[in-house]
């Protein structure tokens, strides 16, 4: 017996943090099925031209948005009969972490919404969004996952911010900065940021690879 | 520009413990391609019959082995112009850990092997099973996951072996009894093993629930 093949399509959770909150970047659908609906940025795999499903998340975003993610993740395969008006679909789903001035430059017509406030989504994306919001935060507390939400350098405050915005909750600034020493990977530049307060140094991510200590 | 649609497939590693080593059970393919190579269970999409991709692994394994594993999660897509001789395609492999005495009892023409020994595999189920141990290992210092390779009632030994097998380290057993407690996760049972040794109490997990505390 032969089944029909299914739909196969890859989808884009771009996380972000404006404002010290999380959001994510939407586009709107100019085509149907569900025209004019805030939707993830996806699109369809091209099978004989894309490499896997990775190359084809990276191209529907370049064609789409004109951006490139620095860190990329595949998060889950959401499938089923009904999830596509037309037809049995499947979508494998992606998270990037995207430092917000760099989206807001290269990224074309994404509107930016956060993520306790989505508007109503086409197909299953608020589903696929729940997904990547919870693996990020499931992970923050134990990796360098947030420092891809921040530019290349930036400041103790920042970074603390940033875990703070993610994991829901309040660190202690001496705690925080006792524990991000003990973890290593961090390195100083010899930058500054000045400004109304006193100079605050600028630091960088030592080690991209390192995803084990608990900063929580 | 219309493009192919890919070959969309569902492959389970069936993860178990035998005699202290982690093994996989595979199944020798009765057609091509890769005919009479072992590989994972698996098989097709089957679109407007399935409700989604972990309907489709169900009914493969229960077809093809007989067998219905109770702990069953998402692991990764695999995907791509050369991983399947037939068309581009794609896998969404599974990982199911199960106690060996039910997988035996249940499991047709399934083989053993130690993840450490495999057999050249079809596919690029090398690759699946390898991502499978990884997902096993990296989880289980912090969760109840390695339960899932005991019998529902197991004495304090066997779950202290079946940690140290995943971790591939020796824990100590106070220390190893005194986190146990600790957690809270285990139900004493009213029964005993007896044998050579003096009798041993049989536990069982509390709560499936709980991913949440380090044992390692």
């Amino acid at each position: 017996m032969d089944y029909p093949l299914p739909l196969v399509t890859v989808d884009a959770v771009l996380l972000t943090l404006r404002a010290g909150a999380l959001e994510i970047a939407l586009h709107q659908r100019d085509r149907a099925p569900f025209k004019d609906a805030m939707a993830l940025p996806g699109g369809v795999v091209h099978a004989d031209e894309d490499d896997n499903t990775e190359a084809s998340i990276r191209r529907v975003l370049r064609e789409k948005t004109g951006f490139e993610p620095r860190y990329l993740e595949q998060l889950q395969v959401f499938s089923g009969p009904r999830r596509d008006p037309r037809q049995w679909s499947l979508s494998v789903s992606y998270v990037a972490l995207v430092p917000a001035a760099e989206l807001e430059a290269a990224g074309q017509g994404l509107r930016f919404v956060s993520v306790d406030a989505l508007p109503p989504l086409a197909f299953d994306h608020a589903d696929i969004v729940a997904a990547a919001v919870a693996r990020l935060r499931g992970k923050s507390s134990y990796s360098t996952l947030p420092f891809f939400l921040l530019p290349e350098h930036f400041t103790l405050t920042e970074l603390q911010h940033t875990y703070e915005a993610i994991l829901q909750t309040r660190l202690e600034k001496s705690n925080f900065r006792r524990k991000m020493d003990a973890w290593g990977v961090l390195e100083a530049t010899s930058d500054f940021v000045t400004g109304a307060q006193r100079p605050a140094r600028l630091y960088r991510l030592k080690d991209f690879a390192l995803f084990d200590r608990s900063v929580g």
